[in-house]
């Protein structure tokens, strides 16, 4: 389960704004991109240390930089110094523990929040936290790995076409967190197709493995639940916000990107009502099922107890039994074993139990 | 089960504002409908291209344009750019996965929400998204297949009486609304029904069948839910909005529309009632009879297990066996067995067993 | 149940305003009756038709004009057009599954809501729905049927004591809705000795029929919920709105009747909790005693089965049986027999099982 | 339980602020005592008739009225009069139905709570409602019953030591709400040792008395509910409130009391959380213990059916049977009973049922 | 079950403000530490008596008094005489079952939270409530017992590195909460491991003793709960007071600490949802042991029953019994039982049951 293997307690007595990681180390090395644009110029390297960044820091350009891998304090410390980030705020970047959230400081925004995405295998979902600084001209992002999801975006940078080029420093924010959105409906439509298969699953054949099946879906819907619902919140926030870090017209933008975040919440509600269904058809199948063999039992042993005893009857040794020396005495027993099954056999029938 | 089964993945990594059509194709080709009126004049055709429509765009009659099908995405384009809509908003057009909700632009108004309706066979429900904008004299509406709900307003326009000939595009707008909201109490009708058919069957026959229809029922809800909840909202924004494009003698009547939603929602919740107590009915139902059949087991067996007991002691070989040589010993032991029997049975009625 | 009756598809596709009745029809023909009254004057009447009503309508004496019967959509009509009544509150007066609600109009405030009473045979509830309107000098209230619970206060003006002849149509609306809220009190006491009844019974006698009263019990405060739940919001409404037709000097009035249906609600959520609780208690009553059941059978079965298994050894009819020859054999495996099976009722005692 | 036995319904048809006591008569004769003090004077007299009180009415020093037996409603009635009560003030104070509540009036304010105080017993709680007018000099205080919660604010208005004495009738009204606030305490002490208690005796011997005593506690959190939680909104209303009867320096000890009281509620809702539980562990408890019969059934039956079989086998009397002529026959069979049945309590072994 | 045994009761009666300790005695005599420090500065001692304090009271560097051990009431008695402090703060600083809160009075800010942390074997949770005073130069902290999570800012004062020595009495009112509230991680870890293991040995083994873990986690949550959740709010208030006391610079780590707090909360929230879903894994679990039983039970007996009923039947004594003659009779009988058994067979394959 995401996060919780994180020790937090390993933190415990530091005092505030001590940079410490949290969380597993991802990637071997951090990697720093600059991605620098306006309408006409485009340019995209990497860089060996954080120095290489700041000649962008001044120049009306656009510039997007990217850190795959926090495991290295060191480099936060220097983007923090460099850019005159609030230790708190670095912490906060460190701890990837943290609940999607938006916070204003004087030059620049800093927003949280958790990218999801199926791993490779296409079974489990990754969760990876995403930082965003949005100051006037430069987006600073940090990732604990090395994304896929951000490509598209800088695909399209790279492409040159569409809005994306012309708009600022808001714009590619709402761009990051957008492609981030869209990608929580992958992995939602993944959940989808697993409850379906576990729905149907539950019903053919109700067995323990269902159980731990609903209740690991269960688990999981708790943590998307988790990282999606604050961001709703943080992107009105945004889009509520008074800064002058986002324009009027990208507002219009965060509305959308805040529809789509609703969406999902929202299809996160249905799957948990779903979810929540799943046991409770559970116990009633296993039940079912119960009764059914219960039924069976009690027919044969019901019918088959008192012929027995009959049968028990004549098999005593008594020297003085009438019945015994009869002639048709055998047959008569077994006439009367007839009777009385066929008897009980009618009797359930009419009870609705055969 | 609606909406579950479009691929909203299939957009992921485009950039906002790309027109794609999310959602089943229903109609063959998009069919084109403009309706024009005022008090005394009524025009209705049907055009072959987006191009037909812009001549009523500045006349000061009131123009209904209402377009059947969604997936020709060139013509949803044409539209967009002949009526200068915002390309996000085209985008909401198309993914037929849209919450219901209500965005105010500069110059109009753009309305989404479900129609529902029964399909034909009068089993399943049809979930169709429309979508509505209401600019100064013009509406035009958006829907996934030909609908029966809007003919309604269709044969009033034509026929001529009442209000809505005399009134502008927001009573339009209402009447639009208004039946589909009515279309909703049909559809909620034919759900009471079955909620009152599986409610006798629990009763009567309770089979893993009725667990089904009950889980069914449920998810049924969770949609309608889904569907009808947030139009009660969107509504009550209508309603207390301070745009002029909604005049302040339309706003009675939306505030009866929001009325209406709030007692379909109302009911719904109802029937959510009545079906959660459903599964309870049906638990104790099933248990009950579990507990009638483990009962006659009961009694039988405890009634016949000791008699076959004394069976078997007169049935052991031993040489002196003192009882076996008794001349009145079968029977004595006969009348023992029928003593245990009535015994047990007596002590059963003191119980409450039988 | 009430209301799942009506069919409100019945209106479907007619344009708002068109008068319906949705109801059933529950008198032959509607009776007009108008009390007009101030402090020392008193006249009551029955009228044959609309039209006798108009001359009290400008008089300066408080006029309440009753109509009992709802079919006759043409009275209505007329009373709206009379009085000047928008089409919508007409529509609205006629179709009786409207929740509780208050609308202020320019010269008049409507008021919705629920009388419910206990049938003459004291079993089953009737609801009732009242739509009051208040203008000036006047009061129109509408009933399904001719209606007791109005009768006290037909009987109060009559007498001409009290506060009631002295003050206004205000003071005659809050008379009406404070009536009613005080039969509510008497249908909650039927409902509150019900449950005594059948919590009684749940411990007694866990019977399937006792599910159903539960269940139906669940049902009614369901029911009874959406009647008195929204008259809350509507009398605080009324308290609160700043319409000179209800003077300042009635508010105190209203606060009271608020604080009286608050006080019914609670009472309704009180019952809610036990009714919720009565279930669970059904399932343990029915649970506890298949336990006991389940105990007998065990405990006889599993002394006698090995009794039984010792009985079928000696029974066997090998050739070559030591035992058999003894002179003391049958005893001793009487003996035998006799050891096993104290062994095992002290071992059942030690687990508490008997 | 409490109130439920008090029939409002009585009440049905009386004009608003018709006296009439809705409750029990818990005293023989209503018992008024007048206390009246300030910093250096204090009396304290047991008066015969309301107006021996009129004199401290307009005294500088402060008074407390205190009236003990609610059911002689002429002695109610004069002392509306007297002090210039509103009669649907008196008509709240005689109906012990009441939630608790505080309504300001132009001179004084009106409380209503409920006391709570475990009976001489020790066992049951008994409700009782107070009511206490708050004027300038003056408090005046209903009780159902002769009170020994008050008796301590007696004791130190006698005492003379301590803050009441000095302060005013605000603080004497915020002193008896702070005792009655105590006294929950002390009943909610008693609850919790219930609820452990019961909480033992589900896990040592879930009998259906246990069922029982779970539902008595669920039910008298109700109850305790609906008397403590609104006690909170009149207490935080209180301390709000702008009207001049309550000085800024008692605003202070309101908010106090107002703790307590969200103490008190925070600790019925842990209670309900615990009693929510015990029923869930009481199902787990008797299931266990049905488990555990079943798995010996299980075994004593599975074991030794195939024995009796074989038993059986040997004790049929063909004529030509090889084994039985067998010299070692009857061993030979008892030793293939053993195999099958040292078998099966092996498999039983792994299976873990042993 | 922390806070349940300590007798709010023995307080009933007294006077408000009246100083009594209710908890229990955990130190043998109060300890109070003086801590004098700014950027240059630093003192530390423990200090005898209440009068030694008084000096550091009006010095400009920040002082820390912080008092060990709450049951010598005159000490505390004391230092709200020096300090001026309101008596039912003193009062509310002795009962140590405060909810979380914050007061603002005139000159100072009284604080109550709760601090956890593990008891020294690692398995229970020790609560602890601390009551902070922030007046200007000056925090004074009262704690149960000596504490360890304070000590952390005790060793950061000491080494004078970081902000702690620069910044004033608000800062170091932050870092006190911030201890406590990094050390509720540490809290929650534990619960986190400990619903881990519960989990894994619910699907591998549920026992009751299972169910009384999940039941204990459940009490652990509620009383964790209660703990932190107001904490929330108390952060919030002293984040957003306008109190000259909380400079502006310290607003920011408030609501960082206010970040912290929301996360264990978060934290908390999704154990009890994980806590809630695992007692029905746990019936899940028992119900399908059980019916793995009863399968077992069924299929040996309904195998068994029949044959031994034919073994019963050949074992009757009649005289004329044909097929007893034949001479392949014994291995006819025998070929009969096997048929049918390995019909039963067949038909519990073609059920799943086997």
């Amino acid at each position: 389960m995401p996060g919780n293997k994180k020790k937090v307690s390993n933190k415990f007595g530091l005092p505030p704004g001590t940079l410490i990681h949290i969380g597993e180390k991802k990637v071997e090395k951090p990697k720093i991109t600059v991605i620098d644009y306006n309408e006409s110029v485009f340019q995209e390297k990497e860089v060996e240390s954080v120095e290489e960044c700041l000649p962008y820091k001044d120049k009306p350009t656009t510039t997007w930089i990217n850190i795959d891998g926090l495991h290295q304090v060191e480099t936060i410390e220097k983007i923090g110094n460099y850019f005159n980030l609030h230790p708190l705020l670095l912490e906060d970047i460190l701890n990837t523990n943290q609940r999607p959230k938006m916070e204003e400081y004087e030059n620049y925004l800093f927003i949280v929040f958790k990218m999801l995405y199926l791993s490779e295998q296409g079974e489990g979902i990754i969760y990876e936290q995403i930082s965003l600084i949005l100051s006037e001209n430069c987006v600073i992002s940090f990732q604990e790995r090395e994304g896929d999801v951000f490509n598209i975006i800088r695909e399209r940078l790279r492409a040159g076409k569409g809005r994306t080029r012309k708009m600022g420093a808001d714009y590619l924010t709402y761009s990051l967190i957008d492609a981030t959105v869209d990608a929580y409906f992958t992995v939602l439509e993944k959940i989808g197709e697993r409850i379906e298969e576990t729905e149907d699953a539950v019903v053919r054949n109700p067995t323990m493995e269902i159980v731990h099946k609903i209740h690991n879906l269960k688990r999981e819907l708790i943590y998307l639940r988790k990282s999606i619902w604050p961001l709703r919140d943080v992107i009105n926030l945004l889009e509520r916000s008074e800064t002058p870090l986002v324009k009027e017209s990208t507002e219009l933008y965060f509305r959308d990107v805040y529809d789509h975040t609703f969406r999902a919440v929202d299809t996160l509600e249905t799957y948990r009502d779903m979810v929540a269904g799943m046991l409770e058809i559970y116990i009633s199948s296993v039940s079912n099922k119960m009764n059914e063999i219960m039924k069976v039992l009690t027919i044969i042993a019901t019918i088959f107890i008192p012929l027995t005893f009959i049968a028990g009857v004549y098999g005593m040794n008594f020297k003085f039994m009438p019945e015994i020396q009869w002639h048709w005495g055998y047959f008569a027993s077994l006439f009367l074993m007839a009777v009385v099954g066929i008897t009980m056999i009618f009797y359930f029938k009419k009870k609705k139990w055969l």
